[in-house]
């Protein structure tokens, strides 16, 4: 008799599993193969596809076609961005923001958050009286938490003080569907493999109803319109485009009720619920065992089956303190939190077994700590 | 009865068609999933494709697994190296380097090359004596005539004048196997693309024993050993290194003897074979027709199911007059070429159908040129 292990994934935060439409997608644009800038007839076949997904999120984002850049994923796209809309002067981005902004920034000027991880308005608004920053770089949702920021109200208060908002909308995006209006941004950041496309692609959207010129980071030959040199990876894009599609007609109430009780059973477990009172995505859940570290609880839920993480998994393989939980004020369970995220093909059993080994897990080591 | 019109395309120098066996590469890599840089077990599996693939290109092209930095393609890996290499003085390049140098270099120096587009190492020399360029950019073959530098004696000269010698092999690698050693270079410029594997992912090789640090155009996460953010495509990167495998046991002389069959027909109908005299890419051909404009000749062997270019595919579909072939001094020829580059999947069939349309178009053409 063969013992199967059963190991189930709960990191969509870190990467969705690729959806089978996404994939058919860019295996018939690898069929049709060539290169986007060629003129002749093989070129004009690959563009069509290429244009075609570039419309397609556009019209998903609320974004003009010729203000969708294609970049290589969403840490290219916060990095193009902050290239090419924050060199006047000083940025400011929240004290939760992703590497991808804080490192792109050479020296960011951080807006604290409250206990739930919410951006701070009134810090906002002082900040931005304070340093008159050409660039505020806010995240829709956080990626650790699944926090959302209340985008709409930034955004009034950097127009009220003449700064640009760049939106990195990497982790929300394709759970939620915001559009550059609706958020009042400048630019936002979508990532396609964090929503079940392919990891090697993303996409800046600029704000504007004609090509808005963006010094790139990337110049090469020119491609979308001079923003981001390098051969278009159509196929990707096509990859890209289809799997928001999917992702728009997925049911995230259904998700949002197996991460309620995944995170009702952690309470249960002894767990503290990072960012509970705050509005969130619905796959997210970060959850604090006192006195147990991060990086112990996931090695015991690795072996019992269940692959989690701490926070971004976005270093080489670090379990570090987490930047975002230590900002909400955590002090100490800001090395004590892991993240459950669920992806687009969670289930019943598999949530079944998160709690399961969840449970195990925290009376083995909650005991030992106490 | 249907009549299905016969299109091939000889565009390889703008990409490729993808290799079989890179396909089912990244099939079989996003059936594992996962980001590399997650602690878990999904993340683990993801990690050792990603090392894999790493450590087979490492060994091709001669570097050590830990100097191959992942980037989203050729055009990001020149300006990854510039950035990192040519911040601190001057940087050279020669005339006829793709844009993905010339535009990554704020005031590039350029040097000139002769009559068949070759490097001119008197006045290398002569210009790193003159400028004490912190970099010098050289491309092993161009892109538009397949020409090759020489560069064992331009790395020679840019270590007598203490420069660093950043190859861009992107057109060359797949058809030569170069080392960074045989090179004598500091780092090379890789796409998967350009050898049969996916676009969308590349390299920039670095010389060094140990990890060479590298000052990031994209920080993010801090991945490929801070060199490169965000997260690793690492399904394109087991796909780029299959294809650069297979690329390996290909038979380059069977598609050079295709390449001069078609270049011999050309001649007889009346071309001018640029870089004629100089050592060439296998796949590689550059054909200017006196009198008849680059873009009439497109057009013509368009409608005859022939896809091929006028050099660089690299900008928004333009026909541009060659920068390359006016550097060579062609005057009016620049814009008279055609280049066709014959992928991996030649056969006969293909060639003897592209003699058929040239010979066709020239005879049309070039008589009411004349």
């Amino acid at each position: 008799m063969t013992v199967t292990r059963k190991f189930v994934t709960l990191d969509a935060n870190a990467t969705e599993p690729l959806r089978p439409e996404a994939r058919e997608a860019v295996l018939a644009a690898w069929a049709i193969g060539g290169n986007p800038s060629s003129v002749h007839g093989g070129g004009r076949r690959a563009r069509a596809v290429l244009e075609t997904a570039r419309t397609e999120l556009a019209t998903l984002f609320g974004a003009t076609p010729d203000n969708v850049v294609f970049t290589s994923g969403g840490t290219e796209a916060c990095a193009l961005a902050i290239h090419g809309l924050g060199r006047a002067g000083p940025v400011l981005a929240g004290a939760t923001e992703h590497d991808a902004v804080l490192r792109a920034v050479p020296q960011p000027l951080t807006v604290p958050v409250d206990g739930r991880g919410v951006i701070d308005l009134a810090a906002l608004d002082a900040a931005l009286a304070a340093h008159r920053p050409t660039l505020v770089c806010m995240m829709l949702a956080n990626n650790e938490t699944g926090v959302l920021h209340p985008i709409a109200e930034v955004a009034a208060l950097c127009r009220a003080h003449d700064a640009r908002l760049h939106v990195d909308a990497v982790q929300a995006a394709g759970r939620l569907f915001p559009t550059l209006d609706t958020l009042g941004a400048d630019s936002m950041a979508l990532s396609a493999h964090k929503f079940g496309g392919p990891k090697g692609i993303g996409a800046l959207l600029l704000r504007g109803d004609r090509a808005r010129p963006l010094p790139p980071l990337v110049a090469g030959g020119g491609q979308e319109q001079g923003r981001r040199g390098g051969t278009q990876a159509f196929e990707l894009a096509s990859g890209m485009a289809t799997a928001a599609r999917a992702a728009r007609a997925a049911d995230q109430t259904a998700i949002a009720r197996l991460r309620d009780r995944f995170e009702d059973a952690a309470r249960d477990a002894g767990a503290v619920v990072c960012g509970a009172g705050a509005d969130r995505l619905p796959n997210t859940c970060c959850v604090a065992l006192p006195g147990v570290a991060s990086q112990t609880q996931l090695i015991a839920l690795d072996i019992a089956g269940l692959g989690v993480s701490a926070g971004s998994a976005c270093s080489s393989g670090k379990v570090a303190r987490s930047h975002v939980l230590a900002a909400m004020g955590l002090g100490a369970l800001a090395g004590e939190a892991i993240r459950v995220s669920l992806p687009w093909s969670v289930d019943d059993a598999m949530v079944e077994h998160a709690i399961g080994a969840y449970r195990t897990m925290a009376q083995r080591l909650a005991r030992r700590a106490a």
